[in-house]
């Protein structure tokens, strides 16, 4: 269904600036490959989820537009990692090459050819930062134009707006943490709550409820499950950053600990060490490692009991967002498959391996 | 007036998002910098030229919320140099550094005093990368939530989404260009058409008309006046590019052929010249030029008649423009005053000289 949108409303776009030409076709190509070629979804999930707490079975006549606006927020995802990827100079991307990347074969084929001038680095940066933004601009059109009426628009903009600022924003304190020579704990934890809890799960539920014109009362239960499932989710992503099957996970093992990353699970693993062992760890985060250094590194964070406290917290969050569950069920008019689905998506989010 | 919109609007947003902290406000604080600093202010007159046009004084209800519409477009335009400066690794905007390059000095000095770790460049454009992304999200939202009218709002929106497109991808068509071992002269074209004419005037003048619900004959006037003018805006800035005082343009002397930019007017130089004269120009484009070469470079463009013919472009495109302005001063309700107010733009723009 996602993909459907998404494909309807790129051929769309693609008729409308026809007059651009060949060459811009080629380019927002990628971008269109980009996008239905995978993704897991999860923010469209939540879009909807949020949309049926609001109650927004009660207007069918606009679940054409929320399944749009649902697929919208993939385009926020593209323009994100899109610049991601050229910020973390990573070279793959959901199993292909990153688009900053794709372009600068393009250009370097081109080039062997005689057929071009330039840098293809420079090139492939450049096409792979306009592509983003206008990735970041469709979201917009596309939310925008998606077909909900004045009044939905206007209740869900708010939380729109939040979400990419909340986004962008914890991004940004994510590449400033880590050129700190610490870990602080602090930046580490609102990183957590901005760029992986609101920007993933709260404003998504946020914004499909807003849509239905949820209660006050129903946005704090959002608030409550959101904020706990994303910080939790956030938290297995840096368990599996040190731990996970690479095999599975389709990173490189262990790569959290070379890129440097400053994760509360390092935070915990640095305070709960012995200063010499501390220092053996610390030594080791942002460097490129080999297998023994590695095993050293993922050592250290096990012995320092890190891994359980991350646990210990994650079932804690996860305790709590089942709670919201049990409000949410309490709520007037919520039908119990719909606490289920709720459900369901915390054992989903807790328990993956990927 | 424009200033004071922006000012307003940032500490808005800055008491909205106080819970991202002190390192999130910092780096939000270059934008506002940026953004209150400079910039000719040229979108913002012409939204709101097009909104006299489209009848906008019979709603004075609205012309504090159409300020703040004027204003979000240097929102866009924030978003737009300080991604192009990262393309185009230029180190001054507005007579101050770069964006990228306040970032980087930045981070160089703390690093020097031992205080963060990392490479100051990518730490200087990644964090330009992510705040031209916050730029053209709060472009959005200050133009969402200016306090239009929802009617109002869904007749200004497909320009505005228009304007972001044909400009971004006018960006690609341009650094597209500068690949090819030639010029395009139609891909040249093509970006004075989107990323000048459309970007800069037609498109500013339709959001302004729109809101005020312009007639489709307004509509095609404003488009006339817009594509014409504005591409002779670029014209003029060609000429600037190559003949321009850099003590007035601001600018490096004769940039445009170090840059090896593709011009239109580079293109009449091309072909108008014979075969070793055109040789010898096009081994100058795009390299670092002594005063003897640059001065040569010059020479061979002035004597292939380049110059004239754009300057012969120039006025016709003028002519028509002003023809445009004969066809606005007929429209019923439209003063004499607002007929005047557009031609002055007409000088304003082809006489310029930075």
């Amino acid at each position: 269904m996602v993909k459907t949108n998404l494909l309807e409303y790129f051929s769309q776009q693609q008729s409308h600036y026809a007059a651009l030409g060949t060459s811009a076709e080629n380019w927002l190509s990628q971008l269109a490959d980009f996008i239905v070629g995978g993704g897991k979804r999860v923010r469209p999930t939540f879009v909807w989820l949020g949309w049926l707490a609001g109650g927004g079975e009660r207007y069918p006549e606009l679940s054409d537009a929320m399944t749009r606006v649902a697929a919208s927020l993939e385009f926020v995802q593209a323009g994100a990692l899109i610049h991601d990827d050229i910020i973390d100079a990573s070279d793959t991307r959901r199993g292909k090459p990153a688009v900053h990347r794709i372009f600068e074969a393009a250009h370097a084929t081109q080039k062997d050819a005689g057929k071009v001038l330039g840098d293809s680095a420079d090139y492939g940066e450049a096409s792979a930062i306009l592509l983003g933004d206008i990735a970041l601009c469709w979201a917009d059109d596309m939310f925008l134009t998606a077909g909900l009426t004045a009044p939905a628009l206007q209740r869900a903009l708010p939380y729109w707006s939040a979400m990419r600022t909340e986004m962008l924003t914890g991004q940004y304190l994510d590449i400033h943490g880590e050129t700190l020579p610490t870990v602080d704990a602090d930046n580490a934890r609102r990183v957590n709550r901005f760029k992986t809890a609101a920007y993933t799960i709260e404003r998504p539920l946020h914004i499909g409820g807003a849509c239905a014109g949820m209660s006050s009362q129903m946005k704090e239960i959002l608030s409550d499950y959101g904020v706990n499932l994303g910080v939790a989710y956030q938290l297995r992503d840096d368990i599996l950053g040190v731990l996970g099957d690479s095999s599975v996970t389709g990173k490189p093992s262990g790569g959290d600990i070379s890129e440097g990353k400053r994760t509360v699970l390092l935070s915990h693993a640095l305070k709960a060490l012995k200063p010499n062992r501390a220092t053996k760890l610390w030594n080791l985060v942002g460097k490129n490692l080999d297998e023994e250094e590695l095993a050293l590194a993922r050592e250290l964070i096990v012995e320092s009991g890190a891994i359980q406290e991350s646990e210990r917290e994650i079932a804690e969050l996860s305790q709590k967002a089942a709670s919201a569950v049990a409000a949410l069920r309490n709520v007037e008019g919520v039908s119990p498959q719909l606490g289920d689905a709720f459900e369901a998506m915390i054992e989903k989010v807790i328990r993956r391996t990927f």
